[in-house]
């Protein structure tokens, strides 16, 4: 725990201050572009081969199929241990009720006389989900990409995600999969599944837009394809996962700390951060947060992340919103009993947990948000993951003949000011004549 | 007008139509790329100095100050044609009123008993609209970016635009920017101009999204620091305008000829596309195309832009429907008696105008919906610039000692799947102390 740094705001320089919430450095290297984009262009002339190829290297060496069919998914969903079904319907059913309420509504107004104009929301015709493999199986992010997809209604809902050395996903994701009615399944990963989403190959037509987390390849291929003319959008860009706490002496020392390392343990590079006015608190929770760390199975990465994070002693709660506003978390814990008091100020997060008994990982899984937040600092400008990120907006406007004529002026004499003349005839040419 | 092709759809093999509907390249040179990089580096080492330098060597050699001040921009306003005011009130009437429209709404859902989740809207603090200078003057794009910006009440919002060679901006621009309450303008534009929001300068505080169209510097600079971590958001991905036509009999010739026209004379890149089933229509465009263009002030650019265009003869507008959601324009213009029928089908566009009456010139300027939009393809997967843009969304949770009871088993069996003790352990805790 000597890593961990105690220090009080005011006490540092700005640039010291600077320093302490810097983000770990993100740069990728060329090497690393260099290679996903040899994996991309792999797939762009080679297709299924292609993704065979590396799915064969990477995952699992006598796969010869990428699809994963009806029945397989049916055999392996079927063998979810029902504690594990439980919770999955538990938090099937929060997430999808908080989804549900997001559904965008079309909106129409006479902005002038035989005037119309309306903006309508269509579901995307094909999302690809990106479910990492690995050692860990995430069913939580499939229920987080699959619910807002399911209730958008996207006619093809493409799930891809590693598979073990046997070629199967996991029972979990695929109980997952049939709940959220995932269209098609593919057992492929890393770069070489995002570049199938995006270009195609002979068993995956190309999708609309690329949602979900992955490993350093995987970003790199979603930012890559995301720069093609024409190519797909994609979710929101990546980073290390966040956890900044604002607590006070009303605040459970043993449950910051707990908050802090269920933050920590995501990865070596995850950031946690504690403002609090209180010295008292700040010793406290260093305690427990040693206490705590010695019955962890991954206090190793624990430790890591926490060498890369900070207690905070500030002056006041003025101070700590300050702070937090800046740094814009990924994940912002208020744990006050006045917290209440202090939300409207605080709008730089991907999502808050309000009170002491709402720990971070109760969003991970279960309250019904979304986990697929914006980090980095993009708390700031890039939305939280929603149902309207399943949707696209365009717009529709009826002039009648009459509308025109009340129109026609304004058009013309702006089409004449920005030197665009036949701007201006498309409407003179309707005065004049009609159909 | 020998350049403009004249197809039957049927007639050509699948190639053909790929390449009749393909859009004109747009890969960016390396040297362009390069080019741009090195002014967003000498913007990040030189700050205000950099952005002056290129400013006086690209547009006004004697200017020293970047910020346009209070007293400038109200010279420069009061100094608009009564005309041109008339025609800016009524367009920013318009904007206003379905931009105001879509005004999004907080959402709270109890998803479980003591459990209460929130998807919450900020409008962001600062935003960054790019208005592009040379030759001529775009009021009607400082509306299209100014009028949600005011809607949202972005705290900043910070207008852009290259100075006149004696450092003005033109009457027009800043009576609208007095209009949308801009906060702060700047004499500045290209890829200077959008490192400059990006990065900030000792005169200029960065922004949090760059919106707005630009030249091929702009559209690279935007794409170049979306990509910087913690960097700005940027509005959409940029491409050259068109426009889409689905006619059949029941339109006049003239019409669509000159709404073809009005796209064309965009750019030389302007792809403008006629779906008919009926030749003879076909054949009174045609007609009515040559008849106007000698009318027209920019003829020559359209003639450029009609050579990389085509006039598609179908089999019925089944086919149209099809073909045009597979090119998925930027604008589509639906020239049919019947064009309501076909509307609910007709779903990727950035703008549709409905109708005989309903000319593209009037969604640029007047009809109240906003002529950012996606192009290039990206109709499939972009939404067209709104409202909602200004703002983003964050999710709020509140979870009582009560519910966090009720929702415990699905957590800590969801963060045990996955292998994440201190996720279960940081409810575990909360279930066994009390604050
Ligand atoms: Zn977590
Ligand atoms: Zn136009």
């Amino acid at each position: 725990m000597a890593q961990l740094q105690q220090v009080i705001w005011q006490q540092l320089t700005a640039d010291q201050q600077r320093q302490l919430l810097a983000r770990p450095a993100q740069a990728q290297s060329a090497e690393l572009l260099s290679q996903v984009q040899a994996i991309i262009d792999a797939v762009a002339n080679d297709g299924d081969a292609a993704v065979l190829k590396y799915t064969q290297q990477f995952d699992c060496p006598s796969l010869t199929e990428l699809r994963y069919d009806e029945a397989a998914i049916a055999a392996q969903a079927a063998l979810v241990e029902p504690q594990v079904k439980a919770a999955i319907d538990t938090a099937y059913q929060t997430i999808y009720a908080f989804h549900q309420a997001q559904q965008p509504q079309a909106v129409t107004v006479t902005t002038a006389p035989g005037v119309s104009c309306t903006q309508q929301y269509h579901a995307l015709e094909a999302v690809g989900l990106y479910i990492p493999g690995g050692t860990a199986v995430l069913p939580s992010t499939a229920l987080m990409l699959g619910v807002p997809a399911q209730l958008a209604n996207n006619p093809r809902r493409v799930l891809v995600s590693p598979p073990d050395r046997n070629g199967q996903l996991s029972p979990a994701l695929m109980y997952v999969a049939q709940k959220c009615g995932i269209t098609e399944v593919y057992r492929c990963g890393g770069a070489q599944a995002i570049a199938a989403l995006a270009l195609g190959t002979e068993s995956m037509a190309p999708v609309a837009k690329i949602f979900g987390p992955g490993n350093s390849y995987v970003t790199a291929a979603k930012q890559l394809v995301a720069q093609i003319p024409g190519g797909p959008a994609i979710d929101m860009p990546a980073g290390p996962s966040e956890l900044l706490v604002i607590a006070d002496d009303s605040a459970n020392s043993a449950f910051v700390a707990a908050d802090l390392l269920s933050q920590a343990e995501h990865g070596a590079d995850s950031q946690v951060i504690l403002l609090t006015p209180s010295a008292q608190l700040l010793e406290q929770v260093t305690l427990a947060l040693s206490e705590q760390l010695e019955q962890l199975p991954r206090a190793d990465i624990a430790r890591r992340a926490l060498a890369g994070s900070a207690l905070i002693q500030v002056s006041d709660l003025a101070e700590a919103i300050a702070i937090s506003q800046q740094y814009a978390p990924e994940h912002l814990s208020v744990q006050l009993d006045s917290a209440e008091d202090y939300l409207a100020q605080l709008t730089h997060a991907g999502s808050i947990f309000v009170g002491h008994y709402t720990p971070e990982s109760g969003g991970d899984y279960a309250t019904g948000t979304n986990h697929v937040l914006p980090t980095y600092g993009f708390a700031r400008n890039y939305s939280s993951l929603g149902l309207l990120d399943f949707y696209r907006r365009y717009t529709i406007q009826r002039v009648s003949q009459a509308g025109l004529a009340g129109l026609a002026n304004a058009i013309i004499d702006l089409a004449e000011t920005e030197g665009l003349s036949a701007h201006a005839r498309a409407v003179s040419i309707r005065l004049e004549q009609s159909v």
